[in-house]
């Protein structure tokens, strides 16, 4: 099956009203897609193996040097179609044409199903690849708890999986080269005139908690000079990440906050926000976050409320290895851009030569519903991702 | 008992981790209240009757012309202890009181559990009241719903409630007076030196709601030029609000919000806030509402988003019965304020003579944990209200 044809079958898994998808770690929704994944392996005559975090893995042979290629198949909340299935469906397309060509890998061959690679549910992205490299301790990932307050051990054991199995993984060890591809986020391959293009590097990025306290008091009740509303702080920090990021030419976002206690006729005792900062350097990520902390310390500070930052994950700028990428974009005469978003090659990048493919995206838009790929820029990509496996396999 | 010792008996009701108190519109905590309720007027021998609307009367004889003394169980999310409750525990000791006594009154006398006044649940404050005066109607309310999904007529049928019978009261008619104490929101009392003071009126104000309309997008991907972040105009407008509201005297308060999708990677699509209100007369209001929103506006423009605004409930300035609080003022020896607050009685104002006392808050802190009165102060308050039942009644 073509990669169209095997995401038009997973379209109605974890649908939202607003025409987005809502797949989380866990879930309902991504685990009728790992069943999905399975019974696709299994058509194909791959061997399905699924590691100690509930990272899934389809084998055409086994044994050491491994080629692997795969993304991860949860979303964001409301997100699109295409982040995360397209390089799953992509590789299984490629796979199957392969297999059917009569062609054999010189190498093992896997596709690979990452799990909980957004972070929409326990906060923390790329958990599966993470847990996989050591790049996060089992104990501190499983003790990371939802908005109804469910660790990831519960959801695990909730779903018949030993959490006392998470952690580094024997087949990191059997991989030589990991290759993802992904729809493109952001839009610089339309206006390149490319279809396809190579990832350079990933821009390091930060996931930071500010805790806003105030004091709770009578909306109505209350004159405005007696108040400790920690809500002006939030406000005046969200103005500021604006402003500097722009200043800056970096990027920073405040898309997720908890008020407490939430009501109309209140004011809040606290307001918990999350900033996502990313930055094309370290020493920039370093200087916005601390921009946008003096900032919310000085307005809270003015109001006689308080603010706490702490980072919740912090990610290093990625560099993909150089020789593959430069062999990849030679072969496919692909652009080599950079993204500034995280991916589970970002971590594996760390500990293997990797490589990521991006399939333009006509408006750039991703983590909505609106995110998109042309039919024909897909079959594009898996021609890509085929001519890659062939190389490398 | 006395009204200390009622209240000790119900401090574990709806307790929160926080020490505050969640006693929502027929949630098990106020359906344990209403039971309370219910058990103590029987030991009082006092007749209880539910109207349709779920408000609970507790009457001392039945007829025309009768004395209503009371408040209301039910609390803001994270409330404190005695918007509400201190009222209708002081009712039910100074009945008490009065019946130990040997005292008999000349006329009907009840007290009353007037049900959701704090519109914590659907959205909309004093529902109970405003269904039995016919403020609104009963297909509107009804048809509101809870963060969940459940509707008021839902919520009332899992209680065993028949919703049909919602909508204007019977007893209505038969009442004369309603009298409700509660305590102070705000700090007057304390620097006057005062126990229990008399309210002359209550402000203006209104719940209304803003849309803001964006863009959702990958929050590393997307640079800040191609953004259209509604959480921008949002914090905009949280500081017009302050701004404005300072400026001409006036209360302004954004204290609840939902962003969607509300994931940290993402750029909201939307962000829903709830704007509460108050001014010092209607045209005050409205021009601050105006101002606000015109802020609003301008920053959404700036930003590529769009923002609209529903008016979800606005009342009237409420002038207490001249008469009425003249005569309790001169009773009692106390003074007179005004309040930002709204209540049932500023409902049932507008159809009898309606009188509010006020027992000193110390730190004026309401809607919140650590609202407070001393328990001389409860006590002087029963005692003002006895006094009033007595020459009322």
């Amino acid at each position: 099956m073509g990669a169209n044809e095997l995401l038009a079958s997973i379209e109605d898994v974890g649908r939202t009203p607003g025409g987005g998808y809502t797949r989380l770690a866990w879930d309902p929704a991504t685990m009728a897609l790992r069943e999905w994944f399975a019974g696709e392996a299994l058509a194909l005559g791959l061997d399905l193996v699924e590691d100690g975090n509930g990272n899934q893995f389809a084998w055409w042979g086994h044994g050491p040097d491994a080629l692997l290629v795969g993304s991860h198949l949860d979303s964001v909340p409301e997100g699109g179609p295409l982040d995360g299935p397209l390089g799953v469906a992509s590789a299984l397309a490629a796979v199957g044409a392969l297999k059917a060509s009569g062609w054999a890998p010189s190498r093992p061959l896997a596709v690979a199903n990452f799990t909980d690679e957004e972070g929409g549910r326990f906060g923390i992205a790329c958990l599966g690849s993470r847990l996989a490299t050591g790049a996060i301790a089992p104990g501190t990932a499983l003790g990371l708890r939802d908005e109804d307050g469910t660790s990831l051990a519960e959801a695990m054991q909730a779903q018949g999986r030993d959490p006392r199995a998470a952690g580094p993984a024997d087949w990191l060890a059997d991989v030589k080269y990991y290759v993802e591809l992904h729809v493109e986020q952001g839009r610089w391959l339309a206006p390149h005139g490319a279809a396809v293009g190579v990832a350079s590097a990933i821009w390091p990025h930060g996931r930071y908690r500010f805790e806003f306290c105030g004091q709770g008091n009578h909306a109505g009740a209350t004159a405005m000079a007696d108040r400790h509303d920690p809500m002006l702080a939030y406000a005046a920090t969200v103005l500021a990440a604006r402003e500097l990021a722009s200043a800056s030419g970096q990027r920073a976002t405040l898309g997720r906050l908890r008020v407490e206690p939430g009501s109309t006729n209140s004011i809040p005792s606290r307001v918990t926000a999350w900033l996502d900062a990313r930055a094309s350097d370290q020493g920039e990520l370093e200087a916005l976050v601390a921009g946008i902390t003096a900032r919310a310390e000085a307005a809270a500070a003015a109001d006689g409320t308080t603010v706490a930052l702490t980072p919740e994950s912090v990610t290093g700028a990625v560099e993909f290895d150089h020789a593959l990428r430069h062999r990849l974009a030679g072969l496919l005469d692909a652009p080599v851009l950079a993204t500034g978003a995280g991916h589970d090659a970002g971590i594996l990048a760390a500990r293997l030569p990797t490589a990521m493919l991006f399939v333009r995206n006509p408006t750039g838009v991703s983590h909505a519903p609106q995110e998109s790929a042309t039919p024909q820029d897909i079959d594009e990509g898996v021609a890509a991702l085929t001519r890659v496996i062939e190389e490398l396999g």
